[in-house]
């Protein structure tokens, strides 16, 4: 008879937390129990699950007890009020906020790079950014065969990132506007339909915003590469849902793009989508509601010798933010590495 | 009592052909005559031009006698079959196509950048691709107080690119798609609204398309710098007017962001925007329409010592089109470089 868990969602009612429902059933995750937890503002709410209709419970240290694994999704500020309670309370937590991901106690793990940090937790997981676990997932088997030295990125971003009420605004004001009105802003602080704009996450001093900052800094702790050298520009675009990014990459010598296509044609998560007879590539209309991150148009660079572009698009609910947390939770179960840390933490 | 000129439009029914005549127009140029041509599929509509309708004439050798100056926008293989025609009649041809663009014996020109080349024209001027102008005013005045050794650029075109009736599609899928219906795809090769794709203009060998060739060839030609390296990533947004670009750039030595920012703020056609508190920088939406080029975001290069990210947004069917042949033929009216050059043409 194999285990079976005590599941807890935090944050169940958001984009991330109902993806996070649906793929505990079709990934058919051993459960023994599914909570679904949430502010008290959603609390009395039902979500459908294996045909039955959960009610979602307002999150309390008393909510935590018996469970053996929160998945939390909740932003920051909840992540940070409720995770040590839930370690405390006996669970492993996955979080899928930025509270704890540059953490050095925490392990940040995206399953297909760097699983085995996973291991050393001591009772909470983090889960990287979207942005940066799309570019991990592809870059990754590049750098296994030849070091990267130097990214640089821009992104496109769609309004999922920011949650299922910008994906609403975006069509809201997409509607307005084809009715000849002016679109409104709330979610974002510009009418993102028909437009775009920089990535609107809070600007340190040098002028990288937050968004931007972790594709640097994340993608170093995930690669254990400190010195790898990274520049981003994340930009938010009118899409729904997945994002797409636009990778240069330098390593220490060249790199063939035929050898780099032969790695990610058989890499884990990623599926090589390059048909150059039609001009076909990776698009977030095809992206979405995917497991892998669509890899393609791979190029030598043109400006330097050992130069490579990429270009992919990915699912940012799903890989970007859900299936991440949820096969970090069938790592644990897969290694027996769910067990409870509460000493460790508490330390 | 100042020169005035006979001017024809050739490819007056299209997105760029109509601007043209708003800017003749609105700027004053020293019209005798304008009359508007297009191929015979349009002639006979009439189009408003200071309170009155002129109507459209198919394009005929007949129809370019006593013409000095053709303002074409009609696509290359209309250039390659008029523009001879026209220069043979007397007049000379700013061509929007990219026909005549990397003839050695065509100027390239961006007036803020080479103005001086215009004069060495032999009846054909060539006007840039719009990703290279935008690109080329932004960077221009930063070559000229330190060479970039090397630029890597990302693009975020918008529909306008590929014409009114591509704007008017990606109009007519996000009503589609708003309303629970699949959108159908025309003008371009996969639907554009809340999706995007890179652009889908014919690849070469490499993998590059013709957009991208653009960007690297027509630079380097009117910055006169053969040896810049050069990489480029073209994308289509579902924007209808106004592209965007991400820069990376390099130079031989540290350059200072506040510098770069000094001297873009006093540079000719370009609009610094930047409010670092605001996280307020150039937009599609605050481009369109606009004469300037809108630049900011200008940061340290992380990756770099020498490099520095900018991010801009301009008008491609102004700035990027139509603006920038209409400065081109005021820039040969204020140098008296409007003479026909029939004999040297036709050697």
């Amino acid at each position: 008879m194999s285990k079976s868990y005590r599941v807890a969602i935090l944050g169940a009612t958001g984009a991330v937390g109902t993806e996070l429902i649906e793929l505990l059933d079709r990934r058919n995750f051993p459960l023994a129990e599914l909570k679904l937890l949430a502010s008290p503002r959603s609390a009395g709410k039902t979500l459908p699950f294996k045909g039955e209709q959960l009610e979602v419970e307002a999150v309390s240290e008393e909510a935590f007890k018996g469970i053996d694994l929160v998945l939390a999704s909740a932003g920051g500020s909840t992540s940070k009020a409720w995770a040590a309670k839930a370690v405390a309370a006996g669970a492993v937590v996955i979080d899928n906020s930025s509270a704890f991901r540059m953490d050095p106690t925490v392990p940040l793990v995206v399953p297909e790079v760097n699983p085995k940090a996973a291991a050393d937790h001591r009772g909470i997981i983090a889960n990287p950014n979207c942005t940066t676990i799309l570019m991990a997932v592809a870059v990754w088997p590049l750098h296994q065969v030849q070091p990267v030295r130097r990214i640089v990125a821009a992104t496109y971003q769609s309004a999922s990132g920011a949650g299922a009420r910008a994906m609403e605004e975006v069509k809201a004001q997409a509607r307005a506007i084809l009715a000849g009105e002016t679109p409104t802003a709330e979610a974002f602080p510009y009418p993102l339909a028909f437009n775009l704009f920089p990535h609107n996450s809070a600007l340190d001093e040098r002028g990288y915003c937050e968004e931007e900052m972790k594709m640097v800094n994340e993608t170093r702790k995930i690669f254990d590469a400190p010195e790898m050298q990274i520049s981003a520009t994340c930009v938010r675009v009118p899409v729904l849902r997945a994002h797409s990014e636009s990778l240069n990459l330098e390593f220490s010598e060249p790199f063939d793009p035929d050898r780099a296509r032969d790695i990610l044609a058989r890499s884990p998560g990623v599926r090589l989508v390059e048909d150059w007879q039609a001009n076909y590539f990776p698009m977030p209309m095809e992206a979405t509601g995917r497991d892998e991150v669509l890899v393609g148009r791979i190029r030598k660079d043109l400006s330097h010798p050992c130069g490579l572009e990429l270009w992919l698009s990915g699912d940012q609910i799903r890989k970007g933010a859900a299936l991440n947390a949820v096969q970090i939770a069938e790592l644990l179960v897969k290694e027996n590495w769910l067990q409870p840390a509460t000493a460790a933490v508490s330390s």
